[in-house]
């Protein structure tokens, strides 16, 4: 844990505290309550910026062009634009056309050209957005940017649909002596309809980087942080996270032999972390946040496919949201992961709880594991005692409001 | 489906229809209730035998002891010996030491070496058997043991653990004019105690074919049928399919080059399949049968993997369950498979409501649809358009009993 003091954790931070941003949100009528559903972050230089996007082969209209504006305009960008309560998704040639229009008319109402601005979108797939609205709304927006917490909520709340909590995180590190700042917001799992988990994740800072080790460094983060996490084990169409370096805070440029490069990682480190474990706790129907560390793996990437393993259970999240501490379950899926295992040596800790001691059962205090189990917080321990390699990961418990939400019917 | 003609369906038989087999079943005292929880399948004669097992690497005792009887015996049981109640995985030197002796015993009660008999187990991980139930029960086993219905239905009850109903499957072919039977008993999904899904398939027949093309037809028949249903994604420490073949039958012996070999790949293909169904129809808390035909894809392997990804969906299931037509996250399922697909063309349709054609929605009526989800059994065909590959997958709808059952706390 060397790397807490890397880093500061500045509470009540937000997206518009690092030096160069303003953010904002309004109600411009795609969702059907009066919650904000269109919001943009505005950078007063031109930022470095990278992003990583969804796997799936079904990608939005909005990953399309905003990945074309990163790449046109060699990882910079001005401004983000995202509207929730439809998310522009199979929805062909127009949907295109429309994520197009978006970000031509949000440049030229802040005066630069459309591809140093990216878009994204959230909520209903297979629906064509509502662009007169969208259109309205874009028009207002420039006057709602705002360069203070209140800017940072509004854009926050602007990209949530069924999330509970906004999610943000935000840190300080020092860099050639200078304070930079990086935070974070997100939304995680939770559609009106037809509900997939869609996350959406945007980080601001005023750090001195380029472009391409900005992405470098952000595929990195991002292979530990979100691509860690799991609610349903559906990969939606929509994913994106998406950085911004305003560069304002004056050090140095950041390179890997920048002797502050591992503070700037560490802090990101943490953004992305929060983040990541914020969506997981929220996700749907979820009464807690489960965090698995499998150690003692042949490699850091076997660690990671066992403990998603683990946490895409369905059998281990029940379980979990029963209080049973019900390591059959947590072998089961050890076992069945692809990877190195050796049966004999498996340790299993739930909490502080020793469940499994070299693939033997040890017996515990049920009650003091229901106890445990009972809280928001549970954490699973496997040491498999064959290497170095480890890997944590995030999910919830499986919970009959899961089913409720995801059952609903769409109308 | 020309393949229906190859065989023919006797929906009353059992897995003692085949010329040569006895089975049977009765209670020593695993099971908290009075059903029967001790069982086994006796041949006559030496059967050619062969078995699949599952893949997880924390295999119980009893599949070693299994896959040594088969080794040993190379390919020839007379016996198998199956206890429902206690899976004896995760037991250590003693629950080897256990399945061992469970062998050994009922191999003297019968009067024929251990490596001839076969032992599988089912239920509660990581508690050791009760010896010395088992070892009464094993005492009174061949006296139980009968060549008519009853035998097979005592031996269905003793396997099940929480399944609501059996699973059997019988047919009959024709090979050189004589009439060879081919049936098959399951259990499916539900544990007491830690809950997990344990597949037991087991089936019967008088065919004349030898060990080695046995085995290589039943792990080309597990593929395209158990192998290809879902209830939880969860593979089980226990899973295992047996056929034992009496050749009681009279005919030459089967060759892939005997003229009526298809006709057996087919009936045994039938049996599989039907018991492979029933199981998923029979998932924890399901209320439907989920069927998904994924066409037109690049490879058999390919159409295999996305049909798995869409029917091992928590969303889809989630939406079976309530009826919804959501085919945004059908589509979203394809499109994480890890398989080609062109994103332009692909064709889903439920049941006869054509939804999506050429990757564009088509609206449909809603009502027909709800009313069609409503029933107990759902079909899903997807189109690539791409191909020749093709596959069938099933599974079951994610409902609130799921959650119940498996939330529930072990005691």
């Amino acid at each position: 844990m060397g790397q807490q003091s890397l880093y500061t954790v500045i509470p009540d931070g937000s997206i518009t505290l690092p030096k160069g941003f303003k953010a904002g949100g309004l109600h411009c009528g795609l969702k059907k309550t009066d919650r904000h559903d269109l919001g943009a972050i505005w950078c007063e230089v031109e930022a470095a910026a990278a992003g990583v996007f969804t796997t799936n082969l079904f990608q939005a209209a909005p990953l399309l062009v905003t990945r074309e504006s990163l790449a046109t305009g060699q990882g910079k960008l001005r401004a983000v634009l995202v509207n929730s309560g439809n998310a522009n998704a199979c929805t062909g040639k127009q949907g295109e056309a429309d994520a197009r229009q978006m970000r031509a008319s949000l440049a030229e109402q802040l005066g630069v050209e459309p591809h140093q601005v990216a878009v994204a979108s959230t909520g209903v797939i297979g629906e064509l957005l509502k662009m007169d609205r969208v259109s309205e709304g874009i028009r207002q927006l420039p006057g709602k940017l705002r360069d203070d917490r209140k800017g940072g909520d509004d854009f926050c709340q602007a990209i949530l649909t069924t999330d509970l909590v906004q999610k943000t995180s935000c840190v300080s590190v020092q860099i050639d002596g200078q304070t930079v700042t990086i935070a974070g917001a997100a939304k995680g799992s939770g559609m009106i309809h037809p509900n997939m988990a869609t996350m959406l994740g945007f980080v601001t800072t005023d750090a001195v980087i380029g472009p391409s080790l900005l992405q470098e460094l952000l595929r990195e983060v991002t292979n530990v942080t979100f691509n860690m996490i799991t609610v349903d084990g559906d990969t939606s169409t929509n994913d994106m996270l998406l950085i911004m370096a305003s560069g304002l805070a004056g050090h140095r440029e950041l390179t890997r032999e920048h002797p502050d490069f591992a503070a700037f990682a560490a802090g990101l480190r943490h953004v992305c972390t929060e983040l990541a474990k914020a969506i997981a706790r929220d996700g749907e129907g979820a009464t807690k946040l489960i965090e698995t560390v499998v150690s003692g793996a042949v490699s850091d990437a076997a660690a990671a496919a066992i403990a998603k393993t683990i946490i895409g259970s369905s059998l281990v999240k029940s379980a979990m949201f029963g209080a049973d501490a019900n390591w059959g379950r947590i072998i089961a899926a050890v076992g069945r992961a692809g990877q190195p295992v050796n049966i004999e040596t498996v340790d299993i800790r739930i909490g502080d709880i020793v469940v499994l001691e070299q693939s033997r059962p040890i017996p515990f205090d049920e009650d003091a594991a229901l106890a445990y189990l009972k809280g928001d917080t549970v954490h699973i321990y496997v040491d498999l005692h064959m290497g170095e390699g480890r890997a944590t990961a995030w999910g919830c418990d499986l919970t009959y409001d899961y089913v409720r939400i995801n059952a609903a019917y769409r109308t």
